[in-house]
């Protein structure tokens, strides 16, 4: 472990919060609220601990899995603690766990919340939450593109440890290039995002917010109610940028590159299509008669399935009062995700796509046992390693959610809440079924509890691995 | 596809059938009941089918993979649905599919009912119920051992379609001997325990089906408290004869040639019986003080845990009234199963240690990228077409219960009965939680959600495969 230059880095990170804290701080100096001086000691902390680990020189300045991993994995861990300070400082969340969990839940782009009384908070506080979503949403991975350069050498390893899911293919043939288009596209997607919302009467602070929390695929509304009490116009446009921010985002650099057939091509595209409508159609036959008229059955189906499957997490009625199939398939979508090299969580539709087609062609192989077949997905060949990457995925990830939901069943809050709350945050969706279902909240488990929590949501963002290396003797050996 | 063995194969398993119900007609001669007579019938129309079937001459005589899957999915569909006739001529269980659900949920060795109130059935058809998981413990395999030969040719795909999980080791070069030898420690074991059982005062008609329930580990009881209303000395013995037979069947062969070193080495049996322990501690930990005294709660703790692990059913009290945490402890274990090679179901302690250490090899690699490893198992090496076997079945296993869980999830029984139904179903338990906890039953799910059960005990029973491949269109291709 090349522990120097893994200090360093983060040294970065902490700097990058102090930036981050600025804008909080002007909305605060905007509405004139005094807990935006929360903000100002944490700044200094972060800035008194960043200072020396930037000035740290390490002698080799390669960046190898291993470093990568614990790097990512570091920063989270910092960025979710420090992010959550100025709720202490603040008193607005006067336990220091409920902050940490608020933070993580921000910063992983969840939107699982431990508060009770969300209007109550003032406004810099409400901006912070969100945008803790914004900066999650596209990754530390940008910003650390953007900083490790600094620390010179190869930094792809960062890459691969950050990027959401198996396909998030190399843009560009630099890695600083590729962040800066993906980076560009993402700030331009939520600038349209607010135009559009503004467009429909929605003030700016509002729309500024619920932005980030599209963008991030995150889902803390700064009303109680999230998207309940906003327009109809406002709840379609939420809904189609919701969709539009859990697709891979290689899609839009196809757009702009004017390379339509390779979006046809894109498999993963037509499966997460397939199922977003498949699930809108059933959900709404399920419901209809919950509703007024088709119309609204529809509206509220797509709203629920695109918060779901794009792990947002916003709400607009309470789909846990819906029949059982409802509520089931939305389990299902809880556990699909969005689609890789998007802003969504989960397991991600490629992920689903390489453990059918690799099932497929076992059966194939058992009836014709001396055959040999190759997976595609969108044409290109995925091989070997690449179907036991995500086979071991899926082990390390039915382990860590039974893990979780034992743990947290001491809480007794019964089956259904127990296995979503694990879900929902594994995923990072943020609302589950029973008691945290959309009109509920995690302020009532244990801080135990609340802990396991925020560890699944890190996990969950972090694609398990970087995080468990840290647990592991082996990682921090000296080489 | 060699449609014309596979017919004579099948023809054999409806005579077996035949023979099978002699058993029963006997019981309602002792006790003069006038319902054996509806065996009478069903025995006629077997024999009517089963001669033309047997008189068949195939041109080919070998048995490949595709014929040996599609016999053994064929005989069990085949015995579960004729050994449920003698319930609907009988009128003692009026509805056919209750009748099919019944009768495979007896050859599958699950042990979930649709009666609601068991004495009020006649002798001969509890014990013909209870019959069915003494056949089905050790596999229609054994019987189709000793039937095949009679089809010439190579068998050894037959045993590979239905021995359960992955570790079944030849014991002795020839199959049939190896049949003899399992199907002899079988019938041992069984006698055993009616032997034990009498000695504690039961009855002999109540010890014989208990000791077959046991033997198959599937859990049907003649009464409705289950094992509840029998002396703690039974319920020792029951408990201990459940974790009995859900060993490899190898370990009493090991035993008989007196290579205690073999079993020593068995990492199976060790994470098994760590797995039993640490969840016999656990559980009474956290439910001591719903008992009398710790004595009670280990007692109770130690029956749960042995009728959930070895995924028998049979229950001595409610657990779905225990706290979240044994209730979530115990949803683990009916996923965990028993060990393979044994007459227990689940996913099985082998496959999740191959799991596991496929997962560490993953590790492993991921911080040094350069290295080999390979995954042993009590000192043998798993080579890569294991470990892959292994997650196909593990994918094919988690869209099978998904797809079951969104289509019984139409009837509206909420979360916890939803999700556990499947999981005691395809896991061959029997009871789950909620309305299909220890004290419940499968009564009130419609038609269409008890056929989804029946599928899934057969497909948990036969490990999935030889089930699925019937769907494939490839499989009925002639060559």
């Amino acid at each position: 472990m090349n522990t120097k230059l893994v200090l360093k880095l983060n040294g970065y990170i902490l700097l990058f919060d102090v930036f981050a804290m600025v804008l909080p701080l002007i909305v605060a100096g905007i509405y004139k609220e005094s807990t935006g001086m929360a903000f100002l000691p944490v700044m200094l902390l972060c800035l008194a601990v960043a200072i020396p680990l930037i000035r740290i020189k390490p002698q080799k300045r390669d960046l190898f899995a291993r470093e990568g991993l614990v790097t990512v994995a570091l920063a989270w861990i910092i960025m979710s603690f420090v992010g959550g300070l100025p709720f202490f400082f603040s008193r607005e969340i006067p336990n220091l766990i409920d902050c940490f969990f608020e933070s993580a839940s921000g910063f992983t782009t969840t939107g699982a919340t431990i508060l009770t009384d969300i209007e109550a908070m003032s406004k810099c506080m409400l901006f912070w939450r969100s945008f803790t979503h914004w900066i999650g949403g596209m990754g530390v991975l940008m910003f650390v593109l953007a900083i490790a350069p600094l620390a010179g050498g190869n930094n792809m390893q960062l890459i691969r440890a950050e990027s959401p899911g198996p396909q998030v293919e190399k843009l560009l043939p630099k890695a600083n290039s590729t962040a800066k288009v993906l980076y560009g596209m993402y700030i331009g997607l939520t600038v349209l995002q607010v135009i559009f919302l503004m467009f429909g009467n929605m003030p700016l602070f509002d729309a500024l917010t619920t932005a980030f929390g599209t963008a991030g695929t995150g889902g803390f509304a700064i009303k109680s109610s999230s998207m309940g009490g906003y327009s109809q116009y406002t709840q379609i446009v939420v809904t189609v940028f919701m969709l539009l921010f859990s697709v891979n985002f290689n899609i839009y650099f196809f757009i702009i590159a004017k390379k339509f057939s390779s979006i046809w091509k894109n498999e993963e595209l037509r499966a997460f299509a397939i199922i977003v409508f498949a699930s809108i159609a059933l959900i709404t036959l399920n419901t209809v008669q919950l509703f007024e008229n088709l119309g609204g059955a529809i509206h509220h189906s797509s709203f629920a399935v695109a918060t779901i499957i794009s792990t947002s997490g916003f709400s607009t009625v309470d789909f846990n009062t819906w029949p059982d199939f409802s509520k089931t398939l939305l389990v299902v979508l809880m556990f699909i995700g969005a689609c890789a090299g998007s802003t969504g969580g989960g397991i991600k539709v490629s992920r689903i796509l390489i453990m059918f087609k690799s099932l497929k062609r076992e059966f194939f192989v058992l009836i014709h046992p001396r055959s040999v077949k190759t997976i595609r997905i969108s044409g290109k060949k995925i091989d070997d390693e690449t179907v036991k990457k995500v086979n071991s995925y899926m082990i390390c990830y039915i382990l860590l959610f039974f893990i979780s939901f034992l743990i947290i069943s001491f809480d007794n809050f019964g089956f259904e809440t127990n296995f979503t709350a694990v879900a929902a945050t594994l995923n990072n969706i943020g609302p589950g079924l029973g008691a945290v279902g959309p009109a509920g909240n995690f302020a009532a488990f244990s801080p135990l509890s609340k802990i396991v929590f925020a560890i699944d949501m890190i996990c969950g963002r972090l694609e398990l691995f970087p995080i468990l290396i840290l647990f592991l003797p082996h990682t921090w050996k000296k080489y």
